[in-house]
């Protein structure tokens, strides 16, 4: 079992990705994002983005329900529906589903936590996000039983009906993790894990689980969230962690072949 | 089994008809639509709407690639979720599909036909719209068995690999009588069938198969579908095709108690 993040960035090769899907004989499950997407969506309908900084320095968008229903439009929509029929029309029985349908995903709303807000440190009470709890294993694997390949979305719903935004990674770790998937293979606009995020030359091709830490000083933003995440995929039975280029063409077999990219194990 | 089509207006009351699903003790599929959304989605990306008159005086929207993408985020994407979200949030187990997801509807292109198009008669060749064909049967039934119930909507694909619009009432149609469903229930922005559209008083309670045809003649625009669609259903197996009220409260109580509302047989 293998579970594959397609990050969603303007400059992801999703034709390319799905095309390389046909190589895989594993069975898989898709995880994506839909961020560039969401940027238009926002900026279409004149909605504010108003960036929050955690105390750990992680930037993040402040989440209301106008928010909310630009993801419903935008991930859930037009981005996860545009996979479910590129992947239809290359033969791959793709099904759609975000967090909320059957409950698939089930999470946590954050409690109120410290932030800057435009240079003003706030408590921030009412942020629609929060962090995966449960997947919903029987759902997923009764499609992949059936021959369909699920093709998995934010937003996702809480213990107490609500509904959230979660990270698109962490959705993808905790997928592969529920699965008992062997490998977690990250989508991204780069090389891979550029020690430096803007110097092409600093791709590290293979990094040892132990020493992730070791490079969680240089990792920056949604960086050091994939190597984190990496780093609990691996202690939670995962055997390969791949994070690589997007971009280009065969993105699989180059991944997959570390031909380009990062492998953490 | 019964199959209901919620309309894609304003005013329909989506959260009535949700908290009375739960009234129903039959299985049943819910089919929906989204013209509000769509015009909404259409108005703030600057897209012109252009209208084609067919030959029979049926109006639609021209369907480019730009007013699917459109109805990707409005019927897939925000229509469907929040409709499987408020389900949910009521304990309904609701998964939210679209056409295209596992081939749930397959259709056929509307091949070139003759339409006017702002006051000129012309041949349109590249409208992205068509007939529903065929449901999968299995995807469906196998989601009921296994507790859920499934929310259907626009586009589908074609069997040669395309994605068009197809009408959401001919949708219902074709999952009622697949699943055989004994009910197809119809919840818009009137009374019922109204003889006379724009006058309550004309609402017809009770209407035979046998006299759809001589009501055909006072059905203008959607409501002629309706009937024909009625028809249709009637000839293939349903036993009842009630057309609603979906601005009330207690819907579905309502409609199916003939409080209100047609009751074709």
């Amino acid at each position: 079992m293998l579970v594959i993040k397609i990050g969603g960035g303007e400059t992801i090769n999703i034709d390319a990705i799905i095309k390389d899907l046909k190589t895989l004989t594993d069975p898989y499950v898709i995880i994506h994002g839909g961020n560039f997407m969401m940027d238009t969506i926002v900026e279409k309908f004149g909605i504010e983005n108003v960036m929050l900084t955690s105390q750990n320095g992680q930037k993040s968008r402040y989440t209301d329900q106008k928010i909310i229903d630009c993801m419903l439009l935008a991930y859930s929509g037009y981005m996860n529906k545009t996979i479910v029929f590129k992947c239809q029309k290359e033969g791959i029985n793709a099904i759609g589903l975000s967090g909320l349908d059957g409950k698939l995903i089930l999470g946590t709303r954050h409690k109120a936590f410290l932030a800057m807000q435009n240079g003003v440190k706030k408590i921030v009470r009412d942020d629609m996000t929060g962090t995966v709890e449960k997947v919903n294993v029987p759902l997923v694997k009764s499609l992949i039983k059936n021959g369909y390949i699920p093709v998995i979305t934010p937003p996702v719903m809480t213990f107490n009906n609500e509904i959230i935004n979660v990270d698109g990674d962490k959705i993808a770790f905790h997928v592969a993790t529920a699965l008992k998937a062997k490998t977690l293979l990250f989508f991204i606009e780069k090389e891979g894990f550029l020690k430096d995020m803007n110097i092409k030359k600093s791709l590290i091709t293979n990094i040892k689980k132990e020493n992730i830490d070791s490079l969680l000083i240089h990792a920056q933003g949604r960086m050091k969230k994939k190597l984190l995440v990496a780093k609990w995929a691996l202690s939670d039975g995962v055997k390969k962690v791949y994070i690589s280029d997007g971009r280009i063409q065969n993105p699989i077999k180059v991944a997959l072949s570390q031909q380009i990219g990062t492998l953490i194990q």
